[in-house]
């Protein structure tokens, strides 16, 4: 299938949604269950299952066919990093507490977590069996034994920024700044990264240009995390009235930690006040979110996503991209998600 | 380093544990807290750190040993299972609700639920950074790549396995007996019969060989379980005038689900009654010990477990392995390992 003037990504989504379900395929009597819950997890269990974007995979799809020029023989790495992705949604929501993901009940809410911390397992080791399949579609031993690598290395750096994620969660003294960068890096960027720098090994031998892809994903991901941050703060669900989310789940993402390190005087005592009050009110989550972006929170993190964002875009445009038309969709992409 | 007369099993314990501590060796200081918990986690935290068999590696090494004459580059591939194992008892023991391994708290007992979870994702990843090692020593990638295609294979078959024991385990049905040897062929016969197939795919390319050799440990694997359920119930703590354990725990294991499945009469009653109390004390923990073994549950049990180490010891004999002594050590192993 070649890529013309134009890419059609709910095709590109329908594929990998596909090439997922081709590698769940493999349950017998027995397993039935399992496979299951994966298909529920992923929204795969009935036709308007509610769904993630498939970011990471459509990131690596349009990555591929931006220098090959088409999209096809690049799907078992797109199953890969949405299942790699996946297992550590399951995961998470175990360890964050979420009951709800997409409004229905997580896997550990509806199975337990025994199953559920299982079930991710399985899904793990499902990624790794979506990669296999490169090899039948004719890619070297070599070139899948790197991606392999690579995929690997960024699962080590994904478990890695989990750590430091967990430990501050239960710590009482919040994350530096910087050391925010580094988990987020580790956290959310590698993935991001990798899906794209994947899309562009499995497409061209030529290493400067893989790098190239590399840094343009890594700048991506690090804006895309940046952009959450603001979103669970200042996005539509408080500008309509609602509570600033991530506020009222504790999160401390950076506008919050730029505030903790920058506010002075009685806003510091103020919102250290706020912040370790188990269930704050409405009125006080308000508070908070004034007093973050009084502080700085909103600004710094604000310039910062807009950095990273212009990074990639840079990146983009330095790129020797052959179709203009996956050019044009990474640039869509990144304007429509970089909200910022 | 080539294998004389004898093995020291010794030394292929302590090079596994270096082998495992070299891919632990990427720590800095922001994860260092993570590593240090998968340190704690497999007893090489300190030199004396309680620590299991590692019978997985060096059956694994054993197998190579026996046909190359040398263990030394099988290492990665010992320290992936050994690293896969345990990434699987991390998370048993969470799923178990088990608060002490080797009488020392588990991870999660330790550090609490969600970085337990984390660190034993962390384990499964790094158990496929072991293999890439491989490549380094010099093995093709095409063997490499088949190497991890097994690998791979064998963790989703734990899962399903796992699945299936977490499934019975909630479940007020007993698990078919039937079930219960798909059951462990997944969770138990799969890892060991993948080390020992592991161990001969790295040595020869004899496709045949192979074969064999993965017979003898899908064998080995299942007596290997047996074994194990026989110990829970009459093994040496049992003997000693301590309680059956697995009772205890309201393990289903074998011996109790024939005697649930071939129990006649009152006897069949009075078991149902004692296995669904809550906290038996140990004179019913003695009476449901007796009961199962007058339902035929011991006899049958050791029966089949003697059955499939028999099988094992013939699929070993059958082959045409190189080295005497290599030869030997399996079958020491066999024999000592199922005491059935």
């Amino acid at each position: 299938m070649t890529v013309s003037n134009d890419i059609d990504l709910a095709l590109l989504v329908a594929d990998t949604e596909a090439e997922i379900l081709r590698v769940l395929g493999r349950e017998d009597a027995a397993t039935a269950g399992v496979y299951e819950m994966i298909r529920y997890h992923l929204g795969l269990d009935h036709e308007d299952g509610p769904r993630g974007k498939r970011m990471r995979p459509l990131l690596g799809l349009l990555a591929y066919a931006s220098i090959a020029g088409e999209h096809a023989r690049a799907l078992p790495g797109a199953a890969a990093v949405e299942l790699g992705h996946n297992f550590s949604l399951v995961h998470d929501d175990i360890e964050d507490g979420d009951s709800e993901r997409r409004h229905r009940p997580t896997l550990w809410a509806k199975h337990g977590v025994p199953q559920a911390i299982n079930t991710g397992d399985l899904v793990f080791s499902l990624s790794r069996i979506a990669l296999h399949r490169l090899s039948e579609l004719g890619f070297s031993d070599a070139k899948v034994l790197r991606l392999m690598r690579l995929y690997d290395e960024t699962c080590v750096r994904l478990c890695e920024g989990q750590y430091l994620d967990i430990a501050f969660s239960v710590s009482a003294d919040p994350m530096p700044v910087e050391l925010y960068f580094d988990m987020i890096g580790r956290k959310t960027a590698a993935l991001i990264s990798a899906s794209i720098e994947a899309g562009a090994l499995l497409a061209t031998d030529d290493d400067d240009l893989i790098a190239a892809y590399r840094r343009f994903g890594w700048a991506l991901g690090i804006a895309f995390q940046l952009n959450d941050d603001l979103l669970g703060i200042w996005g539509q669900e408080a500008s309509t009235g609602k509570v600033p989310t991530d506020l009222a789940r504790h999160k401390k993402t950076l506008p919050v930690l730029y505030a903790l390190e920058h506010a002075t005087g009685a806003a510091r005592g103020r919102l250290a006040v706020l912040y370790a009050q188990p269930d704050p009110a409405d009125d006080e989550l308000l508070e908070m979110a004034a007093l973050i972006d009084r502080a700085g929170g909103q600004a710094f993190t604000r310039a910062e996503a807009r950095r990273y964002r212009d990074d990639a875009l840079a990146e983009l445009d330095a790129m020797r991209i052959v179709e203009p038309a996956a050019r044009e969709r990474l640039r869509t992409i990144i304007l429509g998600v970089i909200t910022a």
